[in-house]
C-alpha cells in the first residue's frame, strides 16, 4: 500500500478511533484538522507559525492551482511543497467541488466537465486523468479524484446520474494513478457520494471501496443541508467505511461538526470557515464563538481566550484586536486566523486524549454543554 | 532634559553623525528609520517580527488613535504602549499633517483647527493644548505639537501667516507640556516649518529653536515637491539645527531620501511609503525598487535580494511570492512589508557603519551606484 495508516486507539463507545497516518512528507496523528490553504497559502498566515503549532497537513485547491500558477509554474519547482515552501504535508482536492460552486459555466459529459474559469472567464476540462496529473505536478501527499457534487436538494435520478459518474471517474482516476507508479508515501483516495439517498450512499461504497484504494474520503455533506440530517447522513456512511483505512470527511471544521465526524469514525477533516470566519473577526472560544467587533469588547482588556497559548491570547486584547478589525489593520485577520486554527489544534489533541482514555463521549458532551452554554 | 540624546561620532565629510536616543521605553541608536503604525499596528506584521529586526521606535499617527479608538479606550490601558502590546518607543505625530491631508472639511483659527473625521463625518476640534493631552493619554516617548502644513505652491503671505500660527501653537504646547510634569524619557518636540522660502524656514528655526525643547522636527518637506527643490531646502535647513539635539524630518524613508536626511544631520525620519508599496508587491533591493507582479517573475526561484536574511528571502521565492500578490493572498504583503523594514533596518546599519568609519559619502555614492544602475 503507497501509504502506512494505523489505528493505535478506539473510543470504544463510539467509532472514534486513533491513528498513526504516515505519508511522504512525515508522519502524523488523526484525528486531525487540515487548515486550507488554496492558493498553496493558509490565508493570513505564516507557514512558521503553522509549524509552531505543529500543523502536519495542510490543503491546497487543485481547481485554483491550475488556473494560478498553473502547472507549468509548478512544474519548474517540482511540485506544490517546493514551490510554496511547505515541509509538511499536503492533501488537494480535485477540483470538483470548485468547478460546481465557482466556475460561471460548466458541462458534464462522462467524459469529463468543461468549465469557465471564475478569474478570466477562460475555458478549461478536466477529466479524471487530468486531474490526476495536475496532482502529480502538485506532488500532493494525497490527491483526490475528480467527482461530480450535487446539492442537497436534487432529484433521486440525478443523484444516480452523478454516482454514476463519480464511479467510472474513480476508476479511471485509480488506472491514471497507477500508470505513473507514485511514490511511496502519496495516496489517491477516492470519493464517496450518493446525495441523501441512504441506498445511492451504500452503493457508492459498494462501487469504491472494493478497488485498491488506500483510504476514503466523502463528499457531498455539510454542503447546507440541516444539521440533524448531515448528522443521519453522516452515521449511516460512517458505518459503510473499512475500519483499517483512513476516514476524510470533506469540507467540516467547526467544533460541533468535528465532534460528530469523530464520533463517526473520521480521521482527517479540513474546512475554510476557521480562517474565513477569523479574517472577519470571530474566534472560537471554550464557551462558543466570539464576534470581536462587538461594542462590548470596546474596553476589554482580557484575552480572547485565557486557556489558550497563542500569540493573540498570549499577547493581545480582546479590545485591541477589536480595534484592529475597526481600522482594518491586517494584523487583525493574522491573530484572530492564528487564535482559530490554535484553538483546533488543541481540540483535536483534548479528542485524541480522550479516545486514548475511552472517554471520547464525555469529552464530546462537556465540550458541547460549555460550547453551547453562552454564545459570547 | 527630558531624554538624553548623545552624539557619538560624526562623519567629518558631512552633517551625518551617530548618536544614542535615550527614551522611556529603552535607548536607540540612530541615524534610524520609524516604520509607521497608524492605527497602533503597522500594517500586515506582527510585534514580534519588528522585535526581531530590532526595531526600536514606531510612529502612531494621533489624528487616527484621537478618532479611533479615541482616547478614553487607551485611557483605560494607560497608555498606547500597554493598548498595543509595544515595548518599544513610540514616536506620535500631532495629528496636523492628517487634518491637512484627510480631513472632508478644515478650519483653522488661531485657537487650533476645525474639521470633520474622514470615517464618520463628525466635528472636531484640535488645539495645541488639546493635542498635548492626546499624546499624554497615548504615553509617546516623543510627542510633537500641532503645526499648520502647508502644500508647495502657495504664496508667501499664506506661508508667513502659517508659520505664525505655528509658532504660537508650538510656545502653548510646550507650556501644557511643562504644566503635566512629563515622566522622564518623554519628550515633546517642536515643528519647523516655512514652506519653501529660506527666510521663513531661517525665521521658524529662529523661533522654536531657542524654546526649552530637547529635540526637533523638520516639517513641510516632502510632500509633493521635486527632489532637487527637497535637496536645497532640506540643506538649507539643516544647517539651522542645534547639533546637540535630535533632528527628526517627518515623512521620509525611501534609500534616495535617507541619504541625503542623514547627509544633512537627520538622525530619525518615518515613512508610510516603505509598507505601503510593500502590500502593492513592490520591495526594495540593493538594484533598486522591484515590482514583484510583473511577468518576469512567474518561475523566478530566486530570493527577492540573496544578500537579505529576512523570513521572505530565506524561505521563498520570488515566483511565490508574486503567485501570493497576483492570488490576493495576504501572506504576500506579510512578506513584502518584512522585506521592506528588513531592508530599511540593514541599511541604516550600514549607514551608521559607515559613519563610524567617517565613510558616509563613499558609502552612499556606492550605494546610489548600484541602487539607480538599474531598476529592476
Ligand atoms: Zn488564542
Ligand atoms: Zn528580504
Amino acid at each position: 500500500m503507497s501509504i502506512k495508516f494505523t489505528v493505535t486507539e478506539r473510543d470504544g463507545t463510539s467509532l472514534a478511533r486513533n491513528g498513526i497516518l504516515e505519508l511522504a512528507h512525515g508522519s502524523m496523528e488523526t484525528p486531525a484538522f487540515m487548515p486550507v490553504g488554496t492558493n498553496g497559502s493558509v490565508k493570513a498566515i505564516s507557514h512558521q507559525k503553522l509549524e509552531e503549532m505543529g500543523v502536519p497537513l495542510i490543503l491546497g485547491n487543485t481547481y485554483h492551482l491550475y488556473l494560478r500558477p498553473g502547472t507549468e509554474v509548478i512544474d519548474a519547482y517540482g511540485g506544490l511543497h517546493q514551490f510554496s515552501s511547505w515541509k509538511g504535508n499536503i492533501l488537494t482536492d480535485s477540483g470538483g467541488f470548485q468547478v460546481f460552486s465557482l466556475a460561471t459555466f460548466r458541462k458534464i459529459t462522462e467524459e469529463g466537465v468543461r468549465f469557465r474559469s471564475h478569474i478570466d472567464g477562460s475555458y478549461h476540462e478536466l477529466t479524471p486523468e487530468k486531474v490526476v496529473g495536475i496532482q502529480n505536478s502538485l506532488n500532493s501527499d494525497i490527491a483526490m479524484v475528480l467527482d461530480v457534487c450535487t446539492p442537497p436538494d436534487i432529484e433521486y435520478r440525478e443523484a444516480l446520474k452523478a454516482l454514476e459518474i463519480t464511479t467510472a471517474w474513480a476508476k479511471r482516476s485509480l488506472k491514471e494513478w497507477q500508470l505513473h507508479d507514485p511514490a511511496p508515501g502519496r495516496a489517491l483516495f477516492p470519493i464517496l457520494q450518493g446525495n441523501f439517498y441512504k441506498d445511492l450512499r451504500q452503493r457508492s461504497a459498494e462501487e469504491l471501496l472494493p478497488l485498491d484504494f488506500p483510504g476514503v474520503a466523502v463528499g457531498g455533506l455539510s454542503v447546507g443541508e440541516p444539521f440533524p440530517l448531515f448528522l443521519e447522513m453522516l452515521h449511516h456512511t460512517g458505518e459503510l467505511l473499512p475500519p483499517e483505512k483512513p476516514h476524510y470527511l470533506m469540507g467540516i471544521g467547526t467544533p460541533e461538526y468535528i465532534l460528530a465526524a469523530v464520533e463517526n469514525g473520521i480521521d482527517l477533516f479540513d474546512c475554510v470557515f476557521p480562517t474565513r470566519i477569523a479574517r472577519n473577526g470571530s474566534v472560537f472560544t471554550p464557551r462558543g464563538v466570539m464576534a470581536l467587533k462587538n461594542a462590548r469588547f470596546e474596553k476589554d482588556t482580557g484575552p480572547i481566550d485565557s486557556e489558550c497559548d497563542c500569540t493573540a491570547c498570549r499577547r493581545y486584547s480582546r479590545a485591541y484586536i477589536r480595534h484592529l478589525f475597526k481600522a482594518k489593520e491586517i494584523l487583525g485577520p493574522m491573530l484572530a486566523t492564528e487564535h482559530n486554527i490554535h484553538f483546533l489544534m488543541r481540540m483535536t489533541r483534548n479528542i485524541r486524549t480522550a479516545i486514548r482514555n475511552s472517554a471520547f463521549r464525555e469529552y464530546k458532551e462537556a465540550f458541547l454543554d460549555e460550547y453551547r452554554g453562552k454564545h459570547t
